[in-house]
């Protein structure tokens, strides 16, 4: 593969090369159509309505346009509009050609977006449905496990298959494994016959299965669909006549060293390998109610994108910087205020999105393979929402004072809790972060929510357990200047393995076993010479020859 | 690393030679004193009380022993002999040169060792103290982990650590990050800080981190040490006057094709990369009471005993044979009378040790990463305690009818739920076998449930989920093959990948963290170049040169 293109993550339905979105009343449809040549490196091409990461990030703009541009839309279809295949995956050229950061990386992201299309089943009323006109392969059907309901055509022909394991020597990438045990239920012997079996399985026994939920005749196929479609949405509880909120193009600069968009800015020193990032707390007050709110400007949706297409941006195309220390800059009252304008109305739809956006944002942070740290000084706003940000770092350093030679008039540096750090931006475990901070310390988790709202110097954050370190001014820079060129010498795989094992303390849910357990493991197969030595069944796919294993059990 | 030689698993106190095991009234002593000439391979010097898999395979051998031939003792304190160290974890020289099968095989040995050693905390009444008499690093603190209780001298030179990542870039091996973050509950941020500081933290910032339960000053040690032993010791409900059971060498021999021992008998297939076991059932009905029942060859304990080595002799040995397949041979009748007898008298220390040494080894058996398969014949015996093997298989066949050329007369196989199989013999993830098959199917669990000690035929078995296939004689030899040629015919470190997904569907322990995301990330990483590679850390720890790494973060 040569060398990757930056990729751009910005992107609208009138640009889409792979995808086309229709909406009609309470039912939109997704018809995924994808672009042979469209690939977004070259030296493949996308056959079979398989993709790559380019057809992914249509998807997940498609899917975030649908929550917060068609709030009437209650049901929506995925479904194929090339004959016979429904999707084959991702495509195994690229998968082939590429290094192994830039598989796990789309790996990364395409399961992110499939967490986002259960996300809007459960909280949005948005209800996904696969209406699988044609074979689902690897990818494929792991798209349609994503969605609520499986329909499957009964034609003879069409089948759904997971064919990594037999034909390319690695596991489904895209959460396929943990969907069909742990969502579907489908029996574990099962399950093993049905992934072993590159031609899949259709028709009925697929549904006895219980690896999809119907399998429908094609005479019968449209209304069908129609008709379940319908009941999805009748289900729903999206609001009636609201208005949508078109998301804007992001204002974004970008050059080798800076990314900056109206709220955050990223330095990025190379020698350091680090970015540091700033974000600013809004510059007004929030707008007496919601009305006023509703547009892609109101502060907490903009800092939500920018912070999103942040961490795409750096993850994909900045792999060598591999700390991120985190500042804000802005009036912690007014953080609050805004948050506290969310919460009251958590009820209206638009603001349950935003709160359920940042969420679905903070949890891409948590996962990102980069070491993250948060310097809260002087005239930051590390409150309620924003507070996450610190509470989602390996490590947070709290200013003790102030900056004597700078600005020795100033107001010391301050965190705050606030409602928004008590419930509603929940991590892939199900527990906020303060929860997983406190994971067994039920007395600490109780002593820091008691200072709700209270703004807390860095000793008393210290006491409390909120931040890590609380240098003085004296030690300041030399600590940071520590932490962030220790964590520069270690061995970045291992920093990865372990801030993914401390991340995420407690309680495991589907999606921590698809970022934890499944993707570890396929990390280690595609790092295999078995997968992706010259040898391997991943490479030697589509040559004819068969891959030569070392028959080695590990 | 020459060729191993084929590892050995039993062993017995008489024959240590780097543990001392001393037991005084409800109180004994492991005392940890490697020997430097001693390696179980050659090539490396196990200094400062390093140790590899030979040292492991002794600890091992003295827990279970402690909890069979020792009803009397209660508190077990583990102990380093040597001065000012306690144990400085694997040996680094071992590991570099191991190849990663290696590797893997004996973190999965160490770690299972650690579980056994919280298992008699929990269920045996036997609670292991760690009496960190200097420094324990990495592996040397994962032990001091697996203990209830963790007492650091206080010396100013004594610390914890895990100083695997910034030495030797790659993750503690033995369940050091689950058991710091979810045993201990040490607070993310601090846990992130003490795993990047290769000398460890020691004295009262020990204590105040949760690391290690208290820090004791030189002088009163030996005291303190007795004190909370005696302490630990009184809380147990081990039985008074009670004589143990001794566990006398396995009777076993073994040679290139074929191991037996008393019950169980393995044939190595290498051309077909498969291993046929088989187990025999008791030939002889229970005896009327325990009573006479305690003694090595009472056959669950027996068999279990069997197994066991069975098992770790193949992990290790025989690492090109991927697929195992079980069958039985016996009364079923007579292993659920045997069951019966075990269940009755469960609050008999002995029936509760033979009990939980038999979950142990099934879940030893489902961390191996071998296709398992079970052949359900006519003249089986999988009924209860031996259906889980077949409830553990990734697949099972069961013939519908008998051989009508062979024995047309003989009854036709047959399986039998028994109360073994519905509560006792918990996976790692804390459900039985049947209720992980279940998972998410109450309906199916209660159907089958129901059929307790009705012996079903394939059919049966077949409608009720408990088999996976259940083909007639015509088709039996030929649906056997194909299974097991098309197993041998994948990629083994993808059937690996996934079978560690498919049999641990649900609910998540420490122990499932520990085999699916700790080790599959150390597993990861340990095949990365960054680690394994000649400039990697692993390899140039101790030559005095840096670690080159390549800085991508994947």
């Amino acid at each position: 593969m040569p060398d990757q293109p930056r990729v751009e993550f910005r992107t609208g339905p009138e640009r889409y090369r792979h995808w086309r979105l229709v909406t009609d009343g309470p039912v939109a449809t997704l018809t995924m159509d994808v672009d042979e040549q469209g690939g977004i490196v070259p030296g493949y091409e996308l056959k079979l309505n398989s993709y790559d990461l380019g057809v992914d990030i249509e998807l997940y703009d498609a899917v975030q346009r649908l929550r917060f541009e068609h709030p009437e839309v209650r049901a929506v279809v995925i479904t194929s509009g090339k004959p016979k295949i429904f999707c084959a995956g991702a495509n195994i050229r690229m998968l082939a050609a590429s290094p192994h950061g830039w598989k796990v990386n789309f790996c990364k992201f395409t399961n992110e977006t499939r967490n986002g299309i259960e996300d809007a089943t459960a909280h949005s009323g948005q209800t996904y449905l696969a209406a699988v006109n044609g074979t689902a392969s690897g990818g494929g059907y792991e798209l349609a496990l994503a969605c609520e309901h499986i329909m499957l055509i009964d034609d003879r022909s069409s089948a759904v298959s997971l064919p990594e394991l037999p034909l390319l020597g690695v596991l489904p990438g895209t959460g396929g494994l943990t969907r069909v045990s742990d969502k579907r239920h489908v029996r574990r012997d099962l399950a093993d016959y049905f992934s072993t079996k590159a031609e899949g399985i259709g028709g009925k026994k697929a549904v006895q299965w219980r690896l999809v939920d119907e399998a429908v005749p094609r005479p019968r196929w449209d209304e069908t669909v129609a008709e379940r479609a319908a009941e999805l949405a009748a289900r729903s509880s999206r609001p009636a006549g609201a208005e949508g909120v078109a998301l804007t193009e992001l204002r974004k600069t970008r050059d080798d060293d800076v990314i900056t968009y109206d709220h955050v800015a990223a330095r990025m020193d190379r020698d350091a390998c680090r970015v540091d990032i700033s974000v600013k707390g809004p510059q007004t007050g929030p707008p007496a109610g919601l009305a006023e709110a509703r547009n892609a400007q109101f502060w907490p949706l903009a800092v939500t994108r920018e912070l999103d297409d942040l961490i795409l941006d750096l993850r994909t195309n900045e792999t060598e910087l591999g700390t991120w220390v985190f500042r804000t800059e802005g009036d912690p009252a007014t953080v609050l205020a805004y948050d506290e304008l969310l919460l009251a109305s958590k009820d209206d739809w638009f603001a349950h999105e935003v709160l359920h956006y940042l969420k679905r944002t903070l949890r891409r942070l948590d996962v990102t393979s980069r070491s993250l740290i948060a310097a809260i000084e002087p005239g930051s706003c590390f409150a309620g929402s924003l507070l996450e940000l610190a509470l989602a770092a390996d490590r947070s350093f709290q200013l003790a004072g102030v900056f004597e030679d700078q600005d020795p008039d100033a107001d010391p540096a301050t965190i705050t809790l606030g409602e928004a750090n008590l419930g509603p931006l929940t991590m892939s475990n199900g527990l906020t972060r303060l929860q997983t901070r406190f994971w067994g310390d039920e007395a600490g988790y109780e002593a820091a929510a008691k200072r709700k709202n209270e703004p807390l110097e860095a000793e008393d954050a210290a006491d409390l357990g909120l931040i890590t370190f609380a240098p003085d001014d004296i030690d300041w820079d030399e600590e940071i200047r520590i932490a962030t060129e220790e964590r520069a010498s270690f061995s970045p795989d291992a920093l990865t393995g372990l801030e993914a094992n401390y991340r995420f303390a407690g309680p495991e849910t589907m999606e921590t076993k698809i970022f934890g357990r499944l993707s570890a493991w396929q990390n280690w197969i595609f790092n295999r010479p078995n997968a992706a030595g010259p040898d391997g069944a991943l490479r030697r796919f589509g040559t004819g020859q068969r891959a030569v294993f070392d028959r080695k059990r590990v």
